[in-house]
């Protein structure tokens, strides 16, 4: 067991002393010193067993031993930069590259989610010679200068903040709360449409269009799953202005959506992005990141006589862990225990539903999902306190989860992949005590109405072609063709 | 000995197959591949040793088992994000800020040198409301496009690249090739008046001053170490346009200046930057890096509202490893060898100017040391062909030196900090062979009138007041009044 070197008191003194005031910690009234951690568990100073719903950066879960060996093992031997050759960076780019469309084949190694997502912007840029980008309401991509300019999620945050001449946001789509809802009959064309009717009035202004960027499914923006199509729609507006299209894969890739390993393969296999952007998963932990690109824009970005140099990017110890990490995927399917956990979690969340006026939606893929709570069904009004109240309530139960979106109400897991259905089963059941309470207080019920009827959100499939719903045994799975080889009785690595 | 997984030519190969072409490796004709390093060493393949002179990254040495158990022991147990308290970040912040002045008290952990310049430009502009940067000429500050744009070094390689109109260039203070020399009566007044005159005429356009960035001593930029004086009274300039003063330490802090732990600080005590970012040495090749300002600029950064979050940075494993590297510095007094070693490879490459026509300036502090190599002492012509040369031929030694500055012609010395005498003559005097056969072939002698007179630079020190030469033994070792514990004797960890 781990040590303290400062009593909990003490360590929260020196960090309001020597931390920026602007880092903010969670549960910040009583927030939890954490010591170890292994698997999906996290450990306090007392030795107390957290739950961990929301880490999605340990991946393979906590402290994986192999992860943890090969990292060791490399910063032995040598951690250098990428000016030298070295096996691991070339055989962690033939790894990575494998695991995408054949068209994306260029690495490079960065930092961060950040510096990966600024990189794209600066490629964007470079290739097409153009200068507006297009990004979503409610879009997080990182916190260095260029990112929150196109980060609508932090740029409104600020007090008195102007929006850049340069960024243009488009709508969410999202089809529970956004413009056009589950009951369009295409919401994919309706929310490219607004793509495309950006794209006209920046060239009615004689601006140009370097590329428009998304998460394939957005995170902080309230788990949001567009409707299937629409990437492949805002992808052909946005190539015919001349700007290309970038994935932001960092809160989502790395098969946590279950069937597919990336978030944008979802959308079938006709959409292809110009631009992949990793980041938190990639080394479970440890400060790294990838873009990959076509050649065709990778020799574009080269055009401009620049070099790219990057002092830590695809060091020997970032590509061991790496190549660490895509192994343990692999060998411990955890991909498939995405699709297979995840699958029971949404069902169990979606029973939840129809019991609690609170649950307004379910939406997921994989380990990768979100609750909306509202206060009214038929109005989704936005339960931002309730969604709070849950929140610090499971924390009391040593569930750890958190709420984002807009209206802060989207209560959201993205658990290390090694999440189990007893884990699944374990946070539901605290959910369903603390919505119990919190809608006998304040007093809501079940409107007769709704439980047949349209207030519930019927969503359809990105890919419903690839995607069947099969209830068995009272609970409903989502599978896909491409992964069938769930093993049933598999144990979860604790 | 560490094994290949290819032969260099398929290493080679999967590299131009599957990393970006703007990446370059060192001696792109015959690229070096390298498995394994240990103190000051590197080895290739073939386990063929050579000096790294120039990997300032591994800061106390390649590989140092304190710095790689202290990270394996915290990979095993605990590696999440600083939105859980741990006593690794608060204990980390506190050892950072016991090595600068009082004022800079408050610590923001990132992942790079570059995500620290871009933060201290964010909170430049959020604490003075203004939006204007002063930046030197040739000056390199990072690779994210709000570095770029303030990195003259970055953005003149590229083709039809325009300066951004808030980006002001000052002249770079060098006193052996700028535009006042070693003759002037007081460049580090006629330097700062440049800044001065930059802030008036961009008032006269109804601009604002945000912020003045500069590495303490300039690396890329060619080896320039400032007059004294010179940042005081650009600080004074600055402030007065109610502008801030960052202080770039990525490539010259943790000691290697050896007099004084920080670059900043040579200028003498009367001068405290308003920020100060780290970066290179700080986790010896582990991704990391800090930004440390005052209490005033931290809470004028948060009035903005934003939350700071970075995903990786301050986990606990970062700061273990930041730890463990101040541990080395100061267990084997690194910043002791610094100046002693330092001193001596600066006392040897003199002697060499006293004999070699191609050598017209020796600058340097500590482990930072510049060699610039001209055809004409006079005319002060950069010997650009000839710096590459002598590069390659090193090389082919085994030697690892790089050739920088604006001109590609100043020899850069910034090696691991264990760098030791013997290393110190080897280096020394394989280039003194190379630069004889050199101007063999050019014809080139020492002109006889040089020898004593004006054509050799005689630079004053940035504070005269703590630095003495002392001439013994017929070399010359530069020591200050608070390092003067140099173990003679000590040997050095290979």
């Amino acid at each position: 067991m781990a040590t303290e070197t400062f009593d909990k008191q003490k360590t929260i003194d020196l960090r309001k002393k020597h931390v920026g005031p602007s880092c903010k910690v969670f549960f910040s009234h009583d927030p939890i010193k954490i010591v170890r951690a292994r698997g999906q568990y996290m450990y306090n100073e007392k030795d107390e067993r957290y739950l961990d719903c929301i880490n999605n950066v340990a991946h393979v879960g906590h402290c994986h031993p192999d992860v943890v060996e090969a990292g060791a093992k490399q910063m032995e031997l040598l951690n250098t930069n990428s000016r030298f050759l070295h096996d691991n960076l070339v055989l962690y780019a033939q790894r990575l590259q494998a695991t995408l469309p054949e068209k994306l084949s260029v690495c490079y190694f960065v930092n961060s989610g950040s510096e990966a997502n600024d990189l794209a912007l600066r490629m964007a840029w470079q290739y097409t010679g153009h200068k507006d980008i297009i990004t979503l309401e409610n879009a997080y991509h990182g916190h260095v200068s260029s990112l929150i300019d196109i980060s609508p999620y932090k740029f409104h945050q600020m007090v008195g903040a102007k929006q850049s001449q340069h960024v243009h946001v488009a709508l969410s789509p999202d089809i529970y709360r956004g413009k056009y809802r589950e009951d369009h009959p295409d919401p994919a064309t309706a929310y490219a449409d607004n793509v495309k009717d950006i794209i006209e009035d920046a060239h009615g202004k004689g601006r140009t269009i370097a590329a428009f960027i998304a998460e394939s499914l957005q995170s902080c923006g309230g788990q949001v799953i567009p409707p299937a199509g629409y990437f492949q729609k805002v992808a052909q507006h946005v190539r015919k202005a001349g700007g290309i299209v970038i994935a932001d894969e960092v809160q989502v890739g790395f098969g946590r959506v279950g069937s597919h390993f990336w978030g944008f393969q979802l959308q079938g296999e006709d959409f292809v992005p110009d631009i992949v952007t990793m980041g938190k998963p990639i080394g479970n932990g440890h400060p790294m990141s990838c873009v990959i690109t076509s050649r065709e824009i990778a020799e574009g970005f080269m055009s401009s006589g620049m070099e790219y140099f990057n002092t830590f990017g695809g060091n020997p110890v970032s590509c061991a862990i790496g190549l660490a990490v895509l192994d343990v995927i692999e060998k411990e399917d955890l991909q498939g225990n995405a699709l297979k956990t995840g699958g029971y979690l949404t069902t169990l969340l979606e029973n939840l539903k129809e019991r609690h006026p609170l649950v307004g939606d379910v939406r997921g893929r994989g380990l990768f999902v979100g609750v909306e709570l509202v206060k009214d069904q038929k109005k989704r009004t936005p339960a931002t306190a309730e969604a709070q109240d849950v929140i610090y309530r499971l924390k009391e139960h040593r569930i750890l989860l958190s709420a984002d979106g807009p209206h802060r109400n989207v209560l959201k897991f993205k658990p290390p992949m090694c999440f189990s259905e007893e884990d699944a089963e374990l946070a539901v059941e605290k959910i369903d005590q603390i919505l119990t309470d919190l809608e006998r207080a304040l007093n809501l019920s079940m409107p007769e109405s709704t439980i047949s009827e349209n207030g519930h959100c019927k969503r359809k499939e990105p890919s419903e072609e690839i995607n069947h719903v099969h209830a068995s045994n009272g609970s409903s799975h989502k599978q896909t063709n491409t992964h069938q080889h769930i093993n049933k009785n598999k144990r979860i690595r604790t």
